[in-house]
């Protein structure tokens, strides 16, 4: 029951809200910018520091650190064709400050990117792409999106994400490491297209589970209806809206991303986002015929309330027509006629009376219970 | 039940209708345009005066007065970049009229202005610039928006709006006194920028307060429907038209602001549009999952009765089932046949017989809780 | 009945049909073009005559006369800036034809503009412009919309409409007449504009009086439901399924006007457009929260109905439950066993039996009572 | 019951699958092409043969004859201005080829003409325009779509159609016979516009039957709901969804045939697509409107079943009511105490006690009869 | 039982999933490119063997092969106009591989070409066009689609597809053989077109087949509503929405391929292309109508049910209405007053006293019979 409750306080909130997905912090003994000794966030340093990995690579070579300083940040900028800075954690003023003057980053932009709430979306700041998009995963049973800015620059790319358990982006930084993909090559806007790819990917198997969890409601539903099927049919619906919220302006700025000119983003990345977009618009379909079997298990469910009440009421129709003539038919003896006349009730005075009276109880029972067998009455107890 | 029907009334009144909102007239002492002696608005001055607060700021210094001379006007509009006039109080028809003539504002746009229930737009009238769009406060449980225009001219801003016990732009004018804003060196379209930022921002703690409302009616509709839910899964639904219809025009209002060329908007302010236009989205993407959620939440009403109805049903069944057997073995032996045959009822006259007749009773009604119990229609009432 | 009926009747039949609002001829006693001595309307005239009102004016002076002879309409096309000739009674083919052969009317246009049904729409035809628009009225309680025709030429303004008791246009005139509008200078196309607005407006109060009935049927959805709420929450989604008909095109209509370009509409009756454009999209917002209301008031009325059956069903149970056991006592001490024995209820020879058995009664009764005090069955009966 | 069967079935077919309106053959005596000794339509020839109607007009003569011989044609074609050739009977293959090589019609094209499930279309065929439309007409209470094809082109006009018992262009023939089109000068772009508006009035009177079917449902909705009603409420919406599919697209062949360029569709004709263009938006206005009333009548009717629930369940409890106390009381009495002991049960001893019995249930009775009367219940038995 | 938990389980897969249509390997004894000597599909040749069949025709011959050596593609590929490779197997990686180098297909291309969950679209990658579409068919009574991949080059047509039992484009092979088509003389865009028309053809027996079942469920809805007409309706509804997630995107794309300009798409199938997208618009209706009848089914369903509730309360009511007055009467005469007393019951003591309380139960009970007769309720127990 508790669980329930705490669902449903979950649900209530603001939609992108994160909720112990940001409490990871910097794993003890990790550097970061804000535990080095830069004098510029000294003082007014607020939020917990955020971490700084910085992946550059070209054809050849691959280079991972973790930044400590910022003259990394310029010298890795002047000297790799794609420098990727990975930031984790939102709130922390200090390195956020400071990422915008090194990149130049208009304040608006920076101030978006670091929004948690922020709704996915594509937009153009001078010489960057500003691209904000949600990563999904489940904490507990729900679903929780997080967000994901990335900074397309010329030769340079930033993520700023919050501190999750799990970096979604492993799977990218590995690839590159072992230098299977030609990302080195082709630059950032690869990268850029690799890493939503891999944010969509990522919705996949949430679907799938939804999926699940539909066709045991379903079965719950029509076999065993309760308040509980109830709630779990409603808090599907709810994770699908929050899917939704996510899923269509990931859509638009795909769609963007694959048609609208930019210098940044080259022809082989705008087929990759095409491609992200189609896989996008699978999502969609699939999470829309999700919402329909949703409401659908909503009238089937109320339907199996009907039905089951349906069952109850020829139970007790059952019991009423079986008792209220065998009741009639005792009452029927019981009267107090004066049985000295022989044409009051003779059957009382007769010797085998009683057994008489039973046989024609018995019969009228036997009668009443084939009758109902016949309407099919008699089978369906669930 | 009173507080019922006040709510009811509230709701069906013309849409955009202000209250008690518009009671607050200008404090005592506050000088006003209609109280000092300026002769054009002596006969035929109708409503209320309205309050008029001038706030002239360049990069470097702030100036704020409460106008009460027409001059004063004219002198600010020629020495200052940027100057905002704020206007308290729609229904003075003097002041409307001086503020026409000084600021050459085209009378249909002056009557939208001051028109309670004008609709969210913007709409460009020869070298101004015309934004009309609606605040929302809580007024008791009820949602209620206002109406606030903004006149966006070369080097001025008025705005007009209601009286309100709340001034929804002291935070504005608070952050331009303290230098903590840009806007005397950005202009009048930063200005403007920046108030519909502040009105867009008012909506998402309404919104907020909609998510607990809706948790609590759910839990509500889930425990213990009764009326009082229905009624207030209904007026969720209404406050949420209410702001469906401000919020929508004033997405569109915003997307026009955003990427229209107006020589009087600049790239600047563009852009700060554009982020409000998100912040819009983001309402409104939450608005259609509250109303979803209310929909559904009227489903849940509805099953959870028709749970409620089942168990009164299983209740008459289970008292139905109990003792119509137990009346049909009493009446079986209150049946009168002679109980001298030894084949008539031997158990009438049997020693023991009526503690035998209380114990087929007995495990009668143990058999048939037994069964319930397996059924579990014993356990559930709520 | 025989009103809802009626009611019923009426709401089935062609969507614009008009009913007794049609009836009103020309007062006895007013000349009409067919009365007086015209050749041409002599043999063929069908339908009953129309009355032509000509009002003519410039900036300075207004003339006023009803039109008897054709020379007339051709005289005052000459002399004057602004000629509008209002027609009353669709259905007059011989003045139709004549007014078509002086304005030079295309023939398909004519047929349009005396159609009963037409829906709103604005057409260029040639040198004219033709808008097709709707009045609404009550007509008892269902609301009917009436068709109005507006011929915006060079230098005149002709305006098709039925034969109503209350002419919608009598403001309009009487506005001129006083000198209290602009028409005089600014030509036909700002008379347009006004009518139009003063259609519009005829809409708002109409809109209103749906608020209080929505409010009265809310009332008695909830408190008494019967059959009548059902018949009425119908009735009013069917007249607002007449105003979505007559309120749609008539906003796509003022939003042609208002932006596309003719040069028979000039810049200031453009704005005037506008700004009956923003009303009719205030209308349309509010008619659809009413729409949305009337639906919800659907689902509050099968939710009481349901409560309803829900305090019948208690009300039964705790009858059932109060009386079973009561009776099942009654007929325990109505068994006939063998009071010789002590075994067989010693009870009924008790010298107090029947005062005791009276108060076991007593106790269950109260017990019983005092559980559905608890479970509150015995509060709302309503 | 045979007869919804009936209905039933017919109605899950193909949607716009002709069903006897096919069966009527060419009348005995009327010689067709394939009926004449033309060699060409020898072996191969399949379906039965089609009646070629040929009417050729010019400003001055009209000529009408049934084409036997495909010389006919061609002849027709160099001498007449305006030649309309009327095909009955789509499946007459021979006919359709022949025709085609006369006229030089794309064989996609030709194919389209004649397949009976056509959705409405027009498209241009190189020096053709082909429009695919739709007649209606009632099968019985069924509503059945015909498919109509019309091939412009530039001095003739081709129509395919279904044998059908009644010819929906007799009206226009004999229009053109009597002269009263002005088709002859027009050319056949006018008598395409006239064909079409012929067709689209044809389906003004069905949805006026529409409207009485709707009111007679409501009235059986509300008065006496059963199965039937349910069924004829589902039937109406089918027969509506035919509807719309048929004009749907026949909204947007008018709207491409109003609008779009085309050198063989001149301004005049282009204007009276124009005003069917606006009839069919009537009739999708009016249809939609049938539509919503259509489901508020399934809503009306689960309401009204579930209002006669209601009235069972309280005849139930008012049974209950009035006779568990009545048996309580009969039982009380018929209590085996001995009465002998002047506490138990006196009245049994006394004299009048049976009337004293009597006269308490008299007084329970009507108690119990007056608290239903207040409460309502007695009234309202449908 | 466990036929409707396998398709249920079947249901909630990925969408496009294919199940045991896939298990349909390559004959025993047809060779193919992996299992003839290659030895570039030695070591990481994953999946099964695909099996290529290769048609070649021009304007005279057709020549078709089963491909075992790549050499054989690129000497058809010179030779022939009209080269059709036809791959069936998506899992063969070797192969896949092999194709994309020979005919130079982009990485991205060929990756959506064998996924087996690719939406319906059309892209155009250089010098090829692909589109990805999807055939339709009954895997027992669920409905399945697979992907084909058609890849539209110079001179040639690459098909991929899945290993199904039955080859859908046997039928065009069928055609191409006998000579009964031009696509030697018009070449791969005419192939194209023709494919796509047999695959969209595809669709129209599995809509009829659901008419078929929508009109059993219907009966089964009105007469017998159980669990599993539920169950019926929810699988329709499901299928139809597999189906509608194949269609809409299929609509898109010969929209795309009928209006935009390709080079390697001429005219006439161009044309081809309008024609099926007029087809796949008339599914889309006919399956819109599907969808509207499955949602009034469901509503049918819960109506029925009420009805069934609604016979069942009658049943009970009839029966305590008939049993409880009797019961009464009985109890009346079984009470125990003093029959001494001439007033206390005296037909008690009367000799005919049984028979005259038996003939005033029997006309009771006639009463009642009557009454319920008239009120027709003992009329429709289904």
């Amino acid at each position: 029951m508790s669980q329930r409750k705490q669902r449903r306080r979950r649900r209530h909130r603001r939609p992108y809200q994160n909720q112990n997905g940001a409490e990871v912090g910097p794993a003890a003994g990790i550097q970061t910018l804000a535990t080095a000794d830069d004098p510029r966030n000294g003082a007014d340093a607020t939020g917990r520091p955020a971490v700084l990995r910085m992946l550059c690579c070209d054809g050849t070579q691959v280079d991972e650190t973790t930044v400590i300083r910022p003259e990394q940040l310029t010298v890795a900028r002047e000297k790799w064709p794609v420098v990727w800075i990975d930031i984790e954690g939102l709130d922390d003023e200090a390195t956020n400050r400071l990422i915008g003057d090194v990149f130049e980053i208009e304040e608006l932009a920076l101030e978006d990117a670091v929004t948690p709430d922020e709704r996915p979306k594509v937009e153009v700041f001078g010489h960057q792409v500003l691209v904000a998009a949600r990563t999904v995963r489940f904490d507990g049973d729900a679903i929780v999106t997080d967000p994901v800015c990335i900074f397309l620059g010329d030769r340079y790319l930033i993520t700023f994400r919050e501190r999750l358990a799990r970096d979604p982006f492993e799977l990218v930084r590995d690839r590159i490491r072992h230098g299977r993909t030609r990302i080195g090559h082709e630059g950032c806007d690869a990268l850029c297209a690799f890493l939503l790819d891999v944010l969509i990917d990522g919705y996949f198997p949430v679907l799938e589970r939804f999926g699940d969890r539909l066709e045991s409601l379903e079965e719950e539903a029509l076999d065993r209806p309760s308040r509980d099927s109830l709630v779990g049919i409603h808090d599907v619906r709810n994770d699908l809206m929050t899917l939704r919220r996510a899923l269509w302006p990931t859509r638009d700025l795909l769609h963007a991303l694959g048609r609208e000119p930019t210098p940044l983003v080259g022809d082989h990345a705008r087929a990759h986002f095409r491609d992200s977009y189609d896989h996008t618009m699978e999502l969609l379909d699939l999470m829309e015929s999700y919402r329909e079997i949703g409401s659908d298990l909503r009238d089937i469910y109320l339907a199996s309330l009907n039905n089951r009440m349906n069952d109850v009421m020829k139970l007790l129709t059952v019991i009423a027509t079986i008792f209220m003539p065998l009741t009639f038919i005792t009452g029927y003896y019981g009267m107090n006629f004066d049985t000295k006349s022989p044409w009051n009730m003779p059957l009382l005075s007769y010797r085998y009376g009683a057994i008489v009276a039973a046989g024609i109880m018995l019969m009228t029972v036997s009668g009443m219970v084939m009758f109902f067998w016949r309407k099919g009455w008699l089978k369906r107890w669930h």
